[in-house]
């Protein structure tokens, strides 16, 4: 199937994929009263007087905004905020689907930082919590780590702690397989914007001890010109050898390939410069860095990418319905890496030990309990920390 | 009933009058192909090439936010934005109810105008319409202004349109019971804040001549220092005989009584002061301005209130559902003076003459047909000026 070409067709039939619904009838003068004036005073003075009321008295505790500026959306770039809403629409539709959320798509014509915050932070009292989506870099991590702070609400870039939460999982139990340890392996990732950047956070915070990260310029490595400030963080805490060099001088010996980058970039001769039995993530979409049927021929022990159409699909919608589910459902005021570290540990646990394999190392975006397993673990980490 | 006391017991149990459904299936991965990536790239294309196309592949067309400040919700005044929200959810559930439409409530942390300005703009690509709701005046008029001038949907503030929207529809029909003209009878309206001053505009555009409007002070009058921006532009155009005095002296010789002011401060003598076949809409809630029954006993002969247990409520659910549902239809940019007089006049033509009485001057929330009727006239009226 021509999937491009059949949705817009379908998005012209459905005409919006979701829809606002009463959860109250209306039929009569007594509804009225009761659902609007003059009964509904009451309930906002209850608010007045305590806000954490309205958890109790509005959607409020069910509620996530899905908020974009339409600067980074799928792999179209900057396509504009309004040009994003059919991605919003979908991501509502999944938090729906997959963890009852009441999701609500909101596009913001800024690509100002400071816009950005205030817009976000000023709408944020309507919801119970936010999800950034597809803004791009460097400007995501500047937005988010300040809505963190002016929000009591949780705030969560699913580009960046969705994927890096995933790619954890997928980690973790393709470590298993080939029995190596997180703490020893060379790990390289390829695409140092949101993403790679949170993926390589993400690992540090799991254990892991020896990541090279690589951008268009070669390795993230101290001091070098190219990169942006995010960039120069993460070279302060990867590339402990100080490599210099480009993607291909990186792999030579390297455990676990992680691409979020481009297509096509990773010959079958950089796979086999790599160690045995090695991990290869090739998640760039639709097109990977190298084709999973290249990078198993190449000698690769394990290979996941960003396709449902190959084993080992990296989809973050394994994580951010139930990670939302979660934080909701503790109240919590913040997603923490504790949190995010939870779901990752669920989402792994969630492949039995004597059904994984190296085209099993991750549940399926259908599987049951998937979202309520995540959620579960996630709130236990939110209650654990109130 | 106590309906104040059973709403909030019901609000409790409902947890949110609203929420998020889905349109579209999602229960394998071609489906989520299809909704989300890959295929929903091609839909943000054809959105990026032609914006106007967000209104045929994302839920655009039918979609409204319900938006606050918190400053003036009800009667009870500035209670803050999330306070506002059970208020903000009601209105979107009769939206929903009334005329099918996808109404977001969001209420907005900040009271400067500017502010209120810049994040409505920002977030309105993400809407069809723009429901401004209990934003206290004056600044609601420069809100709602600014906004009008700014963005390319429709803007409109409720609690100052739909009243007299609705208001000028029970006086058409009112003075038709009394056999007056709108063009020669004294009109008093007491309350000079939003929905006063909105009436009173309103009520120009319909063919009044003479007006008089009152606040605390007493009458608005060219030069009167107590009087703020709104309300000595009011003066300009209201008052012509330079009246200076209080709500009973204005009420002498007048034929019809606006009231969007305070309980109970019209007394009998007040009503019998005025001329023969009175009008008299006494609109302050839950407590009018005086009694209808009172007035009734003092000569009126036709009176309105805002309350549903008298005849002839004035209730802003007669029109807004219509309104933007015609707004909407016509895909208007905005909703023009001519939009708002045929909303009126489709309402006040909705009782047919030989129905029409000193008790039935306005069709009742719940009658069949009200919202599709004034739907269909704002939406000619739309199409004629586009």
């Amino acid at each position: 199937m021509n999937y491009r070409e059949e949705s817009l067709k379908k998005h012209y039939e459905w005409k919006g994929k979701i829809e606002v619904s009463p959860r109250v009838p209306v039929k009569n003068r007594e509804d009225l009263s009761l659902a609007y004036t003059p009964g509904v005073a009451e309930p906002c003075l209850e608010i007045q007087k305590d806000e954490s009321k309205s958890y109790e008295l509005t959607r409020r505790w069910n509620t996530v905004a899905v908020i974009t500026d339409g600067t980074a959306v799928l792999g179209l770039g900057d396509i504009g905020p309004v040009a994003g809403m059919p991605v919003m629409e979908g991501k509502c539709l999944l938090f729906r689907t997959f963890a009852g959320i009441d999701a609500i798509p909101i596009c913001i014509k800024s690509k100002d930082v400071d816009e950005l915050v205030r817009t976000i932070y000023l709408i944020s009292g309507s919801f119970g919590g936010i999800n950034l989506e597809d803004i791009s870099a460097p400007r995501c991590f500047e937005v988010e780590r300040r809505l963190k702070e002016l929000c009591d609400i949780p705030v969560f870039h699913d580009d960046q702690h969705g994927t890096a939460i995933v790619l954890g999982a997928a980690l973790i139990n393709a470590l298993k397989v080939v029995n190596k340890d997180l703490d020893k392996v060379k790990i390289v990732i390829n695409g140092a914007g949101s993403a790679g950047i949170a993926i390589a956070k993400f690992l540090l915070s799991l254990g892991a001890t020896d990541i090279i990260m690589c951008d268009k310029f070669g390795t993230l490595k101290k001091g070098k010109a190219e990169m942006n400030a995010a960039q120069a963080a993460m070279a302060e805490v990867t590339n402990k050898e100080l490599l210099d060099g480009k993607l291909a001088d990186a792999m030579k010996k390297a455990d676990v390939f992680i691409g979020v980058s481009a297509p096509n970039i990773v010959s079958e001769e950089m796979v086999k410069s790599m160690n045995e039995k090695a991990i290869v993530f090739p998640m760039a979409n639709p097109t990977p860095e190298i084709m999973p049927e290249l990078a198993l021929k190449a000698g690769a022990a394990v290979v996941g990418s960003g396709r449902s159409d190959y084993p080992n699909q990296v989809n973050n919608v394994l994580a951010f319905p139930g990670i939302f589910r979660g934080a909701l459902d503790a109240r919590a005021k913040d997603i923490t890496d504790e949190m995010k570290v939870a779901a990752c540990k669920a989402l792994a646990s969630l492949i039995k030990d004597d059904e994984l394999s190296a085209t099993n190392i991750l549940p399926k975006a259908f599987d049951e309990g998937v979202a309520d397993a995540v959620a579960k673990a996630v709130k236990e980490a939110a209650l654990k920390n109130k």
